[in-house]
């Protein structure tokens, strides 16, 4: 596989805090990765993700791949360059959207055919194809391997053969990625919630072998303590030495508690999405400055941030922003949700290096906790 | 009137350039202040208005007023810390906004009564209480006469009617407004098309005394010629050492040709609108970026720009951020868009005082001039 150094400073329980080392820079661990979906984190200048804290974004290949087109970034210089963004960038390999957001899906062992929720275009995806979008076109620094995704609840024999086909696919990804230098290639985790499937798929994945893990399919509807469950049991299976990403999540106690069981990269659309629809993310849970208590509250939402978003706007303005539908009031609470998720990631991995992260833990179990379950985004 | 310092520091025919001094800066004249409707220059932070060259902006008491209401700002500490802003701010007297969105108007010699647009609410506007609300509740640093405007043609009857109980407006609104130190009073010459009511209301407003004189009710639907010849014999009636404003303008030809006619100040929604809907006003005019032309255009709106917006990102990349109805196209664009209005008002300022500015005005009515009435906004 290709040179990506991944160098773990400190450990802390199951909890670890490192290093991801890529050819556009270097990846601080546990890291939170801010969504790019369709060559923008929403509402947001890349220039104030960067001072946020992120080390890498993420882009998804099935918006990219149907607007503007692979074919077309990768004549425009390829997707750092179209965006403008000079760190690292993950791209997902389409299947979650395909089996989310298309329509008429044609599933085939060769790969899936579907419609475009955009214009019904007519598109095919293989793993051999998501890699070539996702490596060769839009030029990302991680990739990850085509998997068939189910919902939830799902029947454990449909479970198992999507698992089954995700690992023939993780093969055939690998297979099409050869040797780079420069990129890496992730492999997927899935079998819904079935500890069997979960620790057979684990297996299969690990003797693939790719330069890291994903655990995928979670945050689908399983709940908290049900999501934990199958991180506890997968994250053993997996190499140390490699990093472990729990992709599509979440809130702030799903990832505290995913770091707790050794999982070093997340990705999620909630800080962005929540910051469209006026809820701020706090140290003391989720805001909506939408609700009229905030129509004359002065103070910021975080007085003691060096985020411009967190310090230096009152709430009250904040909840005018949303009322009158102004543009402003998604930009800075997606702002300030952003630096939030990745202050906290910091906070993770100084209590990780500190030695104290069962503490700071505990502390935001009893915050965050109480009623996690209604903290939806 | 107040201490309101205005310094020409060089003229070129009728054009001429200065500084207006107030309580919270100077303002580098000829001026165009970005408009800030409800609080916020749409789609844009205000550290990028301001470095974009802005030394002040405008707010619209008819939005304020309404939501989240003059009472409300003032207790929040004005609107200058409402919003994050500490230069100047200019706020309008309401009476366009009434005559233009509000509901169900009843008109009297003492004020104007009306529904808000938002939730049909009833209001109402007088020439004391719109200067109560500018200066003494939202606190800005000028203020304008509540005036009464017309549609766009008007009978000579109804708009000498008009501009006679305008000109008794701005009376009681100077009445009201008393003596002030740290804040400024404009009066506004009506008169539609009509030449002899022009005049009149010129040497009625003159009389009265402000602190400068608006030249409002143009850009209705009148025409760049119309609109021309209404500043031309405007402005000699007015005094020479106080700043003149032309409300709601415009178009960068309509700019142009109306500093060459010894206007100093000008407002318009033109650029952060366009930008919203995809227009790039530039040098060489106005471009769409919704043009399936630019999809593949690698090259940047001005890559002769110091304003990011404009110089670091391609127009293919643009085209994509507005098919694809992301905030960061209408971000961008408005930035672009406000940063070259304001590249625009620097570049007269320095043509005025190089006395090379009829040159510079004959090169711009070349590039723009053709075509001006159909770059509507």
């Amino acid at each position: 596989m290709a040179e990506f150094p991944f160098h773990i400073s400190a450990t802390d329980g199951e909890a670890r805090t490192g290093r991801l080392s890529t050819q556009r820079g270097d990846i601080a661990t546990p890291a939170f990765m801010p969504v790019g979906t369709a060559g923008t984190v929403k509402a947001m200048f890349l220039d104030d993700v960067r001072s946020a804290g992120a080390d890498i974004i993420l882009g998804n290949t099935y918006h990219l791949m149907l607007r503007p087109g692979a074919e077309r970034v990768h004549k425009l210089g390829g997707l750092h360059r179209f965006m403008g963004w000079t760190h690292p960038i993950l791209t997902d390999s389409g299947g979650f959207q395909v089996f989310s957001l298309s329509e008429l899906r044609n599933m085939k062992e060769e790969g899936v055919e579907f419609r475009s929720h955009i214009d019904g275009s007519l598109h095919f995806l293989s793993p051999e194809r998501s890699i070539e979008i996702q490596s060769d076109l839009l030029g990302s620094d991680i990739a990850m391997q085509l998997d068939e995704c189910v919902a939830n609840p799902c029947e454990h024999g449909p479970a198992a053969a999507a698992m089954r086909l995700s690992a023939r696919w993780g093969e055939r990804a690998k297979a099409y990625f050869g040797n780079r230098d420069r990129q890496a290639l992730f492999g997927i985790v899935q079998g819904s919630t079935y500890p069997d499937l979960r620790k057979e798929s684990a297996l299969r994945v690990v003797e693939t072998g790719f330069d890291g893990y994903a655990i995928g399919g979670l945050a689908v509807g399983e709940g908290h303590d049900a999501m934990c469950d199958m991180i506890s049991l997968t994250t053993p299976l997996l190499p140390r030495d490699r990093p472990r990403y729990l992709m599509g999540v979440g809130k702030p106690i799903d990832i505290v508690e995913a770091v707790a069981r050794g999982v070093d990269m997340f990705d999620c659309v909630l800080p962005t999405r929540s910051g469209r629809h006026g809820q701020a993310w706090t140290w003391d849970g989720p805001i909506n400055l939408k609700n009229a208590k905030f129509a004359e509250d002065d103070q910021p939402i975080d007085a003691s941030s060096n985020c411009p978003a967190s310090r230096d706007y009152s709430r009250a303005y904040l909840n005018h922003l949303f009322k009158a539908g102004e543009y402003l009031g998604p930009m800075l609470l997606s702002w300030h949700n952003i630096a939030f998720f990745q202050a906290m990631m910091a906070a993770m991995r100084q209590a990780i290096s500190a030695g104290r992260f069962e503490a700071w833990r505990q502390e935001m179990r009893g915050r965050w906790l109480v009623g996690a379950e209604d903290q939806s985004g």
